[in-house]
């Protein structure tokens, strides 16, 4: 994963200035191509990538990082100490130091850089502009590694569902609950499978939906508790490459037993609007074109989209996200401005989601390519597991 | 983990508001009590906690948080865009709008808040003030329900070690290498078993340390390629509880085969530098003290830390942090300001690196209690595997 992108690209070479962790910042990952489990400073001047460090970290970044050049944190931290006494934190001095050093006293900064550092800074004199949308525009736009970087972190997801296929084909009925290996299958116990598979792919996942029946018709429950035979299940995988932190993500809906006529309709109609949200991506379509298309297919269907009692029903999450670093990040595919363009990687995913009938939600990753869409996952629509 | 605290503790029940995503920010997690992928506004006012959720989470937040108020975000969005046509940005128009709602201007904000919403706020003419340090100084201080959490992640951490230890045990030597079930046994595949392990125990595994030789000599290299007979390895494991996000942290270092007399010693060291540590802590004592009680024990030993070549060794780490719903937390344990207070959860990991001779570290995890502290970790300090 390592590639020099144009930095600073957006803002015409201004200087940027970051600090996060980029164990949890797509943007500091993106930025230095290293793992760094606490916040740390980085800077772009010019095309070059300057990080500071600490002792523990610096070594290795020497091998991995993208930077061009490391400054070690604990001897700056000392010389900014005596070269600005007046200031009170260690991090504005040293910042005010670096600006001193590079002539640089305007930075720009992401939009969640931290308000507390930037308060600081403007105190010592030094100007942040927060940027507003993507620091780094061009993490929309995939390149080839890092397709293939996505479409290895969806062989893990695939490698999940493939594991929950396994055990659902595994368990057996008896009266209102599924028996695995001997005791009751739980969203709990199929999670454990789905999460191993992943994680022999070498992906981390991390809150796997496995929710079968009403506790699918909430699209960020989890599950737990006894699956059902004759139950919609939607499983969600999004694992994380622990090599190099880009994510898989792909949901599959699954019944085990006999569906009745309408979970029947429910998941035909849930992958006719998907089909119809594929057909409709390619370059300079509106990124809300196939979100439209979704609910005209839903609405089209009998399927309506309401809120009882508190609780919507319906179709009522967007119908996909740019897929990489982060599991969500640019561009949404819901009721906002902008276009597809070419290189975008994004996931497909309306679901349908009735309390007493079940939720089903069925998803693929796509890149939009000159000509329409290249997958960039891959697995069965079968879905009733007998 | 469903506690209420006493939330603007700090700020003398001044509000406070929040934007930020619950499985990234721990003080979110802390506050909300609900695992939430994308950041949300909440706002702490008079003690009552007010959350902004999508109607994707909404439902799921009025089961499982810790608010008090749930307020949907899109019909909010729409309320305040009306509002407040003139402010372009929909979040801050969207806090404008509560500011107006709950008569209240000035909002204390963590020092992470996003830049840029204090930015639109500032000309919004809402005062945001970032605290400095902990927004929760409560954090520190952890439950019993916490402890109970921390020791189930450690136990997460035992299973992993217990698991390294099997499969070096298993392993046979042949030349410079370990053979493990038919093939060669690299950092990976040792990971891997580890991580497995962890899941079996309900957490989450991420960047396990499992680093020999010289790799080890970089704390936070994870490790890569064949591990070696008769060789030091690291083995550092911090995993992440799903069900409440709290960590373990536990770490060993292994010798598959015959140490020599300079392994021994090293072992020996830190293992002595670690009891002179522990026998330190406890309520009112510096923090800094058990970190210059390490230090001091490894320059009587002879064992000395200093810069070669650009590479570290000896010891140049701190000796423990705060464990809880972050992996690094407060308190730190090196030569800061503050004392050891009953409650305080923290690690103690001294380590010793010499490039050639190789790396050890052994940490455990301790509550601070009034007679000094109590152990939520607890593994074996066998070191030499046959």
């Amino acid at each position: 994963m390592k590639k020099k992108t144009q930095s600073g690209k957006r803002s015409g070479h201004k200087a940027l200035l970051l600090m996060a962790a980029s164990e949890s910042s797509a943007d500091m990952l993106y930025f230095s191509g290293l793992f760094v489990p606490d916040p740390f400073l980085a800077i772009s001047l010019n095309g070059r990538r300057i990080g500071v460090l600490s002792k523990l970290e610096i070594a290795r970044a020497r091998h991995e990082s993208k930077f061009d050049e490391l400054i070690e944190f604990e001897p700056l931290r000392e010389e900014a100490k005596h070269a600005f006494p007046e200031i009170v934190s260690p991090l504005v001095a040293m910042v005010a130091l670096l600006a001193k050093r590079y002539r640089n006293r305007i930075f720009h900064v992401p939009w969640d850089f931290p308000a507390g550092l930037a308060r600081g800074l403007e105190a010592a004199d030094i100007k942040v502009e927060p940027v507003a949308g993507s620091l780094f525009p061009q993490r929309e736009i995939k390149t080839e590694a890092e397709c293939l970087a996505i479409r290895e972190g969806n062989r893990a997801s695939e490698a999940g569902l493939k594991a929950a296929w396994q055990v659902l084909r595994q368990s057996r009925i008896r009266g209102n609950k599924l028996i695995w290996q001997g005791r009751i299958l739980t969203s709990e116990r199929l999670r454990q499978s789905i999460d191993e598979a992943c994680l022999k792919r070498g992906a981390v996942a991390t809150r796997t939906i496995c929710a079968g029946g009403d506790q699918a018709c909430d699209p960020h429950c989890a599950g737990s508790g006894p699956l059902r035979p004759d139950q919609l299940i939607i499983i969600d995988i999004f694992p994380r490459l622990s090599s190099n932190g880009y994510h898989g993500d792909l949901s599959r809906t699954f019944l085990k037993g006999s569906p009745n006529p309408d979970q029947v309709n429910l998941v035909k109609t849930v992958r006719k609007a998907q089909r119809r949200a594929l057909a409709a991506i390619r370059p300079g379509v509106a990124l809300k074109t196939p979100h439209l298309e979704v609910e005209r297919c839903f609405t089209e269907s009998g399927y309506r989209t309401e809120c009882h009692n508190d609780v919507w029903q319906g179709f009522f999450h967007s119908t996909g996200h740019g897929l990489g670093l982060d599991v969500h990040e640019s561009p949404r595919i819901s009721t906002v401005p902008g276009k597809f363009r070419s290189g975008m990687v994004v996931t497909v995913e309306p679901g349908l989601y009735y309390p007493g009938l079940g939720g089903c939600r069925i998803e693929d990753v796509v890149q939009v390519v000159p000509r329409g869409i290249d997958y960039l996952s891959r697995f069965s629509y079968n879905w009733i597991i007998p």
